[in-house]
This record gives C-alpha cells, structure tokens and sequence, in this order.
C-alpha cells in the first residue's frame, strides 16, 4: 500500500516519524505495510532530520499524485490551489485521500464529497477539525443512526488561550493577546484566529458533516473576540458564566443556522471547563442525548494522530475492497440569515442614577417584543450600571433593541453586549 | 437488508422505534432498506405499542436467527447463555452481530472476536460501553495509527450520582443511595454497580480494545464504593480533589493493568466535572495526547441511538462487500496483579495529639520506601488527624505501609485511605 505525502512540515515530518516508528503495528493492524512512494515539498534537497531515505523527496507533486504505484495521497500543504488539483486529479485516478486542509473543505468540500462518490474512492480528513480529537467519524458513522440537533464548539486553540486567561487573570484581550504571542499560542499576525476565520471554517465542515448538507465559510456568521473586554468577562462571572469563542451549528426543520460569535455560557455546561489551547466539540442529538468530545486541537503529533488514523481506516477500506461509502450531501438545507436566528443577549449599560431608566429602557424591550429574563442596576454614585438579559428572540430584533436602548438619553454608553448560550 | 432482533426491553423498544421514524434517513444513509425479519422476545403476544405487525413477534430466538434471509442479528437480551450461542450461531452463518451485552464481552470477547473474524463478519457494540457515546469506534479505527497508553473513566452512572451528591451536599453513602433509588437511579438490589461489578465488565472491555489484548473481567482488580464516607469527599474537597469510581486501565511495556476503584483526582482534572448519571472516558495516547470522551451512560434511547449508529455501519460493510477488518487481538499483554501496580495514596489518621507521632508514621513509610509528598497535622484537642498524601509507589507497599501504620500505639484510627488519580 503506497502513500504519496504531500507537503512537509511540522505534520507532515510527525506523520513521517510514525509511519516509521509504529510501521509493525500499523501493518498487524492494516494486513499489509504502508509504504511511502514519496514525499513532494518545495525544497526537496533542504537537509531533514527524518528516517527515510533522500531520493523520496521531489519537488513534483502532481507527477507524485500521478505516478501508478500510489494508492493513498495525503495532502498537508493547505490553501485552496494547487492543493485542490491534486486532490481531485488523486480521486479521478481512484486514489484515496486524506488531508487535513480545512480551508479547502470549508470552501468546496461538497464538490470534493462528490468527487470521491463518483470514483468510489475515500475522502477523509479528521486533521481538519479540531486536530487529533476522533470527531468526524463518530459525527459520519456512529450517530448515523441519529438526528444531529446541534453542535457547539470551542475550535479555535489560540482564542480559547486568550479567554482562559482573560478569565484567570483579569487581564485585558491585548495583554492576553500577548502572552498567547509570547508563548507561540498565537500567530504574529493573529487576525485568522482573533477574527473567527478559523472557526468559521470548521464551523461549516462541522454543519455538513453534522446535518448532511452543503455549508461553506461565506454561510457562516461570524464575530471575533477582539471588542471581548475584561468587564465582560466580569460580568459573566457575575451571573455564573464563562466567556467562550463558540462555532453553534443547529438545524430547525428544513434550516440551518451557523454561526461563529463570543458567548457566555453557564459554569456547569461542560463546554465551561474546557480551557487553555484545548479544544472540545457538543453534540446533541435527539437519540443519543449530549456528547462532548473534547482534546488538543492543534499540534504536530496529536494532528498526525488523526492523519494516521484516516490513514489506517483508508488502507483498510481499499485492502478489503470497500467500495467507499457515499458521503454526498442528500439533505437540500438552507441557511437561515443570523438576524432570523433567536439567541439571548446580556446587555449592560452605563445609564445616569436616576428614577424612570429602567422603565424607559424596558419600554424599548416591550416595543421590539424582547421578553426580560433578569434585571440587575447597581448605582455607582452618579451613573448606574443597568444589566439586562433577554429571553430567546431574533437576533434582528435583539440588535434593534440595543440600537434603541443606544438613543435614550439616559443611557450614557452601551457598556456591553454578548449572546448567552447553553441555559 | 433483514434484521433479527434478539429482546425488545427498554432498548430494543427505542430501537424499534428509531427504525421506523428513520427509515427514510437510514435507506439514504446505506443505500437500501432495513426491514425487521423478526423480534425474539418472551412473550410474544403480550400488548406493545409498537409501530411494527404483531406477526413479527416470536419465542423461537434460534429459529429467528437461523432464517436465511437475516443479514444482521441485534442481540440486546444480555447475560452469557442463550445469548452467546445465538451470536455464535449468527456469525457462524455469516450474520453480522450487533450487541450491547457487556457481560458476554467482558467474559468472552476474545472468543467472539475470533470467531467473527474467522467467519469474516463484524461484531459491533457500541452499546456495551457508555451506551451513546461514540467511543468503542475512536478507540478501533480513529486511533489507529495511535498508541495509547492510559484509559481512565466514569462508566457507571449509578455510583457517579451518588459520589455527585454526596459532594454536593455532604450527605453520606445510605443516604445518597436511597436518594438514587428514589430517582431510579439505582436497582433495588445495587450491588453490582455499588460493588463495581458493573464497570469492571466495561473496564475490560476497553482495556482489550485499547491495547489489541485479551481482558476479562475476572482480571480487574475492582473495589465499590460502600466503604466512601463523607469525610473522604471532604478531605478530598481540602485539597481541591473530588471523588470518583474510575476504572483505569493502563500500559507499561507488556504489562497492563486494569483496576476499578474510588480515588481522588483533581478539580481541574476534566473528568472532574463529569457528574450526575453522566460517563466520560479519558484516553491518554502518545501522540493525540489526552483526549475525553462525554455524553449518557444508560437510558433506553441514547443506548438505542448506539445500536443504530453499529447498525449502519454493519449494513453499509455488508452492502459494499467489505470483509470485515479482523479485530482478533493481536497483543499478547499480560495483566499485572494489583500490587505490583503504582499509585499515589491519601491515608488520613486518627492520632492521639501528642509528640513525636509524625516521626514515628514517618519512619514506618520510610521503612517501605513509600515517600512522602505531603502531610497535614490537625490538632483537635486531645486528638489529632494526620493526612498523608504519597508519591507514587507499588500497591503493595502502600497496603503494607497502612497496615503497620494502624498499629502505631499513638494511631487511634486509619480513618481512610483513598488512591490519588490525575495528578
């Protein structure tokens, strides 16, 4: 069984060093051993600390993919092109792949579904989603039996650092910011994870997979956490919460919504306690109830984890003559726009200490039909901080209100407002 | 594609039921139909309010299993006999096996696992371990090209309410069990999930599955937890610990051991906040790292919701002609006894309050080369307690270490002692 690997960096030398070191097993485990036709980087003579011979490395990926003896492509290089070519001219020559580029999937895994459907060839890519946490098949296979009702996660290692220690230590997002930057958490220029680019990725991998249907990144909405302040997070602390930076997948009949946003959510929801770089997936689902998944979510090793095991269960596939099982999308779902969504909002405002505020704001609540869950107004001397949070209403009709609340000439600043998730 | 189900309890009625209400979603999910051939059952003509022909309904469970055109038996009758001569039968005749019966596993799953892989079908059961949760799937085929070397869980959901409440609200053990009685949460006779009969099944079922090797329940060191009172779960809450039964099974070279006992873990340990009925199973592997694993540990729908997700995959194996991946094991692991095992201890002592008692216990833990790594002396008068907590050391040192330590003449009292997990 010959594997072309496609890209070598700091996956791809782990999934080198694997094949390698764990080759008696994964051969007892496969029925035959994996070889490597070929390893395809940009610079095939720059010197690698990696126990396979020189001469495996070319700097001609296609004409690796093309090459007779390669039965397994496994694409490590990411972005969109060339990597797309080489995927689908790999499943038109009846290769399968396994890959872990989310962009990719995130942008046209539907036409990709379809392509290996067509060959009859396996497309898996268990690296895309939260690295080395066995996500997608249990989402693919064993809840197939299921219907999925929602995912929530917490996808994105780097912002997840950052909230977890806003939490800790009180500190502000830019000092947080920082000491992810210092301690390698966090990219030089940040913006893909501080901005949900990230999340809005494995978001839509994770709505398709999750309700078998079409999502691409465009369909998703998405808020970063970069105006997450310290005195929210305070605030959520005040009413038993955390702040997290969640992907929310949900289905509602025939629709879909997806979304990519801060949020509090409760101190006991599992998802609460999932901190630092790591990474956990929620499912509920009507059957089997709610499912945490939880693991690193980034990383050499834990990713090659995950590429070794599509590995395996691919070799397998071809070696017992599996024609590979359908993934093509069947349901037909649309995507709901945010404002039709219905979330619950905490919303705090700076407003003058005065008699007559609350019933003035409440009015503005009345007229968007935005029900009051709680009220709290703690004077402060002269002004007065006024924390309200909602009932479920749309999330057009929340914006609206907070617009509103924004003009009433005793409100001094809308201090603050985030979505509230998982009561 | 013709299904023999085998019990139509709490399960196979949700099983039933998810068939009918899904058959749209499972033809499209495998690519054909699956029909009912028949339900074994007792009593066949007792009332159900099944949405399936009373026709289907019989006594003669061989007879069921023995018809020609059953593609796949779903056993969920349970205990050893009759159940494991019908699955021996069914994969005998080329039937695909799905099951739920942990009991049978646990005693004979390297049997059942041969003989499925003679026969060239698969033996699925997902049901048996943490009902919903997608776990036994991971564990064979995600982390394949995986080692894993530490499984620790929560499997029993009886003994995790009662260790749940007994924390939340200080009560002691009876009281906490009649609570879970009340609530259905606990049988009448409790014994085999208060005596860790129960999740010893479950533990050597993951154990042979983590490690490719043979375990029976007969090998897992297990202790209940009768002997828990309210002043270890306080003592654990002093050093920010909580109490659980876990079952924890691990690899060290050719050795593995498997165990099922109460012992405290750490707050921050993940599987600490797991709590209720809920089950969660933490997998330590060397390159995923750690990775945990949430949701429902019994009800008749998630279990059911299992039973479906096994029921796919089988159907779609069987569909596309794949000859099942032979899960015969493959390790020749031996168990290593309890005592040779390392763990931490946390041994609170009732002492007479005086001069040189800490020296003396010192000098016995000295004298088993059992090292200290903290000590607490509360004076409470005329007495005192003493806690020590211990660096890792064999099983039975620790036990020897305790035994001498009650003989101390200053030692009123060994007033518990409780192994330290997760740290």
């Amino acid at each position: 069984m010959k594997i072309a690997l496609l890209g070598c960096g700091n996956v791809g030398t782990e999934v080198v060093r694997l094949l390698h070191e764990q080759s008696a097993d994964l051969a007892a485990r496969i029925g035959e051993p994996l070889e490597l036709a070929g390893i395809a980087v940009r610079r095939p003579d720059k010197a690698r600390d990696l126990p396979v011979p020189r001469e495996l490395f070319t700097a001609d990926a296609l004409g690796l993919v093309n090459r007779p003896d390669v039965d397994i492509v496994v694409e490590l290089v990411g972005g969109i092109e060339p990597a797309r070519g080489w995927i689908t001219t790999a499943m038109a020559q009846g290769k399968s792949v396994v890959t872990g580029n989310k962009a990719l999937l995130a942008e046209d895994g539907g036409t990709l579904h379809d392509a290996a459907a067509a060959s009859g060839v396996d497309l898996y890519y268990e690296a895309a989603v939260a690295a080395a946490i066995p996500l997608l098949r249990p989402l693919r296979e064993s809840l197939h039996g299921d219907r999925i009702t929602k995912v929530t996660g917490i996808v994105n290692g780097t912002t997840n650092f950052i909230l977890s220690r806003m939490t800790e230590t009180g500190a502000g997002f830019s000092e947080a910011l920082s000491e992810a930057q210092d301690l390698g958490y966090a990219e030089a220029d940040p913006t893909a994870d501080i901005e949900g680019f990230d999340a809005a990725a494995k978001a839509a991998i994770l709505a398709g997979l999750a309700f078998h249907t079409r999502v691409t990144a465009s369909d998703v909405y998405r808020e970063g956490i970069t105006s997450v302040s310290a005195s929210d997070i305070a605030s959520a602390a005040q009413m038993g919460c955390v702040v997290k930076l969640l992907c929310i997948a949900s289905r509602d009949g025939d629709d879909v919504t997806v979304r990519v946003h801060p949020a509090m959510i409760p101190t006991s929801h599992p998802l609460a306690s999932v901190n630092g770089a790591y990474n956990a997936v929620f499912v509920e689902a009507e059957a089997a109830g709610r499912l945490m998944f939880y693991g690193a979510g980034a990383g050499g090793a834990p990713t090659a984890s995950a590429v070794l095991g599509d590995l395996v269960a691919v070799a397998r596939n071809r070696r017992s003559g599996a024609r590979a099982a359908s993934e093509s999308t069947y349901a037909d779902l649309s995507v709901r726009h945010m404002g039709e969504v219905t979330t619950r909002y905490h919303i705090s405002l700076d407003v003058d200490d005065q008699a007559g505020v609350l019933a003035a704001a409440a009015q503005v609540f009345a007229d968007h039909r935005v029900s009051i869950q709680t009220v709290r107004q703690d004077g402060r001397g002269d002004d007065a901080l006024l924390v309200v949070v909602t009932h479920k209403a749309t999330d057009a009709a929340l914006a609206a209100t907070v617009e509103e609340l924004a003009k009433l000439p005793a409100v001094r600043q809308v201090a603050s407002v985030m979505r509230v998730e998982g009561g």
